[in-house]
């Protein structure tokens, strides 16, 4: 933090945008490459900016995926919401099917959900840290008042491991189905390896489904 | 491979041997620190040799880490299956039981689950990756063996899904219950952090029994 006075005397306006345009540029680098190919430089290219000018608004690239992940969460979590507000036929496949949905229709989500414990939360100052976990503790609570609605027998012990469920496997699947492409060509070309080919969305319907079964058992 | 013959005319014993020597110095090595902060140097100063003769057993060190995923799976696989047969009180409760308990007494194997999609696929040859898909293939053999005995009612695709399920979640839940020490110390520090400090065991338990329930439902 010694920077010279007149470069950090910008407004507080001025400074969001360039934190925004930071977050844009990763955004659509990390939705172009996977987030494991993009470096800060890249990020700094990307917005216009020398990576020393780069620097003074986030530490690390994992400080600005980190930040990413945490608007991830707050744009998911209303939609999930959203979709388990709109459904027709009450049920555990239905809440099963509305994860699924809304999850794997967010790739790069999902590679920030197996990102962020791995390697972004080791690599930033503790308040990144603090604000991450209060910031996605936050945006759970509108899953909460849906879940409530829609499973009124399920607790909420219960939902938030249905949460922590959905989110450690779409990311670990999303990892599991994207592989480079070379990879994906040798699974092609191998029978004996179909198995290591899957779906995102169904596989995560058909075990959630199950979960929210076995958590919501019909009174005897 | 410009080796000169002279260093490349080993014996197939001694070439064996010192593959197994670098694969445990990475495992000693991986279990103090964690794998993401092992090193290709680091390795090859615990196996006693130079870089450059490491170099002519693993290309990278995600190779070396991604074998000691196979032997991982090889070992946990017949240990999983041998609980699943003493298993007193069949049900649910006690299958979930012994793929949380067998998971969480391999940190290591948990890091190295949710490393190898991510990180260790992602930097080897694609020989690497097919014996690694091959071996742990192979390695489930026993597991689908010893849960049709358990849970007849199981189908193969249940049981596939819930071995995924399992490693899936050991890995995730295993990183975010293993922070740095600093990080660590702020999840103790602020209350409102409580539900980040997470023990894979008990969690792992409750939400694979709910899985199985709902995958094998009472026959009406």
């Amino acid at each position: 933090m010694s920077k010279p006075e007149f470069q950090r005397a910008r407004s507080p306006e001025a400074k969001q945008m360039r934190e925004a345009a930071i977050l844009d540029a990763a955004r659509a680098l990390g939705a172009e490459h996977g987030i494991r190919q993009v470096t800060l430089t890249d990020i700094a290219a990307r917005a216009g900016m020398h990576k020393s000018a780069l620097l003074r608004y986030f530490e690390t690239r994992e400080e600005i995926f980190l930040r990413l992940t945490a608007a991830g969460w707050q744009e998911w979590t209303p939609a999930l919401a959203a979709r388990l507000g709109a459904i027709t036929e009450p049920g555990p496949a239905s809440v099963a099917r509305a994860f699924a949905e809304t999850l794997a229709e967010r790739g790069m989500f999902c590679d920030l959900l197996a990102q962020a414990p791995l390697n972004l939360e080791r690599n930033v100052s503790l308040d990144a840290v603090r604000d991450f976990k209060l910031a996605t503790l936050a945006a759970r609570e509108c899953v909460f008042t849906a879940l409530e609605e829609q499973l009124p027998r399920l607790g909420r012990d219960d939902a938030l491991d249905l949460i922590a469920t959905a989110v450690a496997l779409a990311g670990a699947f999303w990892q599991i189905a994207t592989p480079g492409p070379e990879v994906a060509a040798l699974y092609r070309s191998d029978p004996r390896l179909a198995h290591a080919v899957i779906e995102v969305e169904p596989r995560l319907t058909r075990i959630l489904t199950a979960t929210i079964t076995g958590m919501t058992p019909e009174p005897a």
